[in-house]
């Protein structure tokens, strides 16, 4: 029988709108925002969509007309009744009220501010200014619209049937990356995929295989949205946008030298236990750790979001030994560019040595490499990041080379107050 | 929004019927039928099913009940006033009225009559008796509810993402095929797969995706319910059930080396062009050939379905031109155990020398191989055959002595009567 109210219903969409919450985002957005909103509401930034893949020239295949749509759309958007009765009371990482009353009252209360968006040279400038909690809501969203607008730009002229099996490959390759990690004993993984997804429902999917084939490992998601609808735990930490604010904020090289421990002494005052997640390579790792302060040796762990995974890794592990910490006691998320063989890779190396957990992104949720010809399904490289707050430029080093950002002479600037050297460059695939 | 009303409807189904529709079955057997109720209504017949491969044991994995209660069901229906419709009015083989009044007056009114079931060392023995035109079309839907009902029990204990995910890779094979044969210039291929499909849904699928995938080389489904739906051409013609039951009737030698003309001859009676096709394995293709009226040769073409069919085909093509006919103008139809790279082979091998066409039977609509542990979902192989015609016993010889059936004794006459010698065994996997 044909429900024929929902299929009256259905002719009313203009859009089929990609994003259709705010809390359609990352869990640690929402942490952060929180964070900001204490400590540096005023701040003003501008977020800005970076394709790093440049032979992907999305403004040749997006229509701009659509993209606005999708944009304009989430802008029409706000905190649903059943959406802000969970942020305020369901419990995150074992805590109850994770968001504050005042916090809540605010987001309730929020629209997405306005978007600027040009086309130069077969791409889209995208930029996002005003107040740091506000605009830094852009990112996932932005992101999420034109990773979906390309795949419906390359699927939109298959069959029903050809598409039905793209669909199938895809879910086969999930499955059998979901069978390779079962065995592992111990494993804990997380869905971290949402910013690069193929598609909302996509990646929705993914969730729920990972939820039926992993069981008590597949840990959650970093998605509020699919976290609330799937009743699943609602991941992640913080990311490297609070110490690139709070550097461009600095006022001088000293302060600058300070700011990333600035950051975690803010978390610290707001955040405890599994929470407490140190992501120490927005200025380089190693120096980060040499000068770190001893109470951050007391925090539960750290995210390695760049360079090799496992020097990474054994440079935590010798931090904690040094400064007198039991590593086995300590928890290592890896959450960069990972597949199956590295997951597999990592957690043998490290088991027994540290605990470990996964943060897997765009290879669960948009893997669709070789599904179609001219692999024009690939998942590519772009991110959406703060580039200026209060007028002054941000800058990114990371441990890989290929992932800095930022004005030459402020990089330069950066190296020297940092000290860091020499660095190995890895390709970013996504 | 959930269609309240479907949903509550949905709750009064008893089970979940296989077989929906008395014409879920193959075209051929309605085109038997007819001819059948014209020319030997009377004939009292036994159908038996007979499971080839003694390591299924049907009777431990399929609950009686359950068997029960899908043939039950099956006894229950009668043509609806559409599929009467389409049967008195579509357009058969550029035939309008293929279907006589007289005949479809007579299917209206049909119920299929009663079934014997008993459970003997593993297996079912399913036996159906009663007046030729009404038991013969027992036929496919016991076979497709057996296979169906074993696709049940193997999948019933599966995960709802495993299960998708199991659909996921059969549909990446049927895919797969289609594309292998996609390129073949001048292909002709049908589906006729009906009696041991995986599953009812499962036949539709992959006839729909013939469809997107082949476009005009897709030249039909045997299925009439999945022709009608889809709006495709029936296909199919005769089997060896005609020529089986003529030879059990035969009074004596010189009759039963008559019996297979005298099928030929009433069914030229009533089918002119693309349906007079000859099947000549029944009781040897050579001996079939060399005895045969010139007529014959005179039809469109020859059905290939038992021994080696590259050497069935030269048989035909010698055949004809010892017989004065032009091969290039025939049709041989090849529909024994095919998969892709046999099609392709054949294909290739006699384009140019003669017209062909593929009947794809089990391993379009059933090809779950490797797809689940232990193989348990692994086409097999199992035929529903008349096994006596008015008190004696039916006898098939085939191209193939594996596929022979009947009492000892009388193979040996046939074998006698109709001159054949040594046979090459093949393998019968489906």
């Amino acid at each position: 029988m044909v429900d024929i109210a929902t299929r009256v219903h259905n002719h009313k969409w203009k859009i089929d709108p990609i994003v259709r919450s705010l809390i359609d985002t990352d869990f640690y957005k929402l942490l952060m925002c929180q964070s900001v909103f204490r400590n540096n509401p005023e701040t003003r930034v501008t977020f800005s969509l970076i394709n790093r893949s440049k032979t992907i020239r999305l403004a040749e295949m997006i229509d701009e007309g659509e993209l606005r749509e999708q944009l304009d759309h989430v802008r029409s958007l706000s905190l649903s009744r059943g959406e802000s009765t969970w942020l305020r009371g369901n419990t995150f990482y074992g805590k109850r009220q994770m968001f504050r009353p005042d916090f809540m009252e605010w987001f309730e209360n929020l629209r997405l501010p306005p978007y600027h968006l040009e086309k130069v040279d077969g791409q889209y400038e995208l930029t996002f200014e005003g107040s740091w909690p506000e605009v830094m809501l852009w990112e996932i969203p932005a992101l999420s619209i034109l990773m979906e607008l390309r795949s419906r730009a390359v699927t939109g002229d298959m069959g029903k049937f050809e598409l039905q099996v793209l669909y199938a490959r895809a879910m086969t390759r999930v499955w059998e990356k979901v069978e390779q990690l079962k065995p592992l004993t111990g494993l804990k993984i997380a869905d971290f995929g949402t910013r690069r997804r193929h598609s909302y429902l996509w990646q929705d999917w993914c969730v729920q295989a990972m939820t039926e084939g992993l069981g008590h490992k597949f840990s959650g998601t970093s998605n509020c949205l699919i976290a609330m609808k799937r009743d699943l735990e609602a991941v992640g930490t913080n990311a490297h946008e609070l110490p690139m604010i709070y550097a461009a904020l600095a006022d001088d090289d000293a302060a600058l030298r300070q700011s990333p421990y600035d950051v975690l002494a803010d978390w610290q005052d707001e955040h405890e236990g599994n929470l407490r997640i140190i992501l120490p390579d927005t200025y380089g790792t190693q120096g980060f750790l040499n000068g770190a302060p001893d109470w951050l040796a007391g925090w539960t762990g750290i995210r390695i979001d760049s360079g090799d995974p496992a020097t990474g890794a054994e440079t935590a592990i010798k931090w904690w030994t040094e400064r007198g910490e039991d590593p086995t006691q300590k928890l290592v998320i890896f959450s960069d560019g990972l597949d199956t063989a590295k997951i597999i890779e990592l957690h043998t190396q490290f088991a027994g040595r540290v605990k470990t957990s996964f943060g897997w992104g765009t290879l669960l949720t948009n893997d669709f490499r070789g599904l179609t010809d001219g692999d024009s399904l690939a998942p590519f490289s772009i991110v959406c990041k703060a580039v200026e707050a209060n007028g002054r430029p941000t800058v990114k080093l990371s441990d890989n080379p290929n992932k800095a950002m930022g004005p030459a002479e402020e990089i330069a600037r950066y190296k020297r107050v940092f000290g860091v050297g020499e660095q190995v460059a890895m390709d970013v695939v996504v």
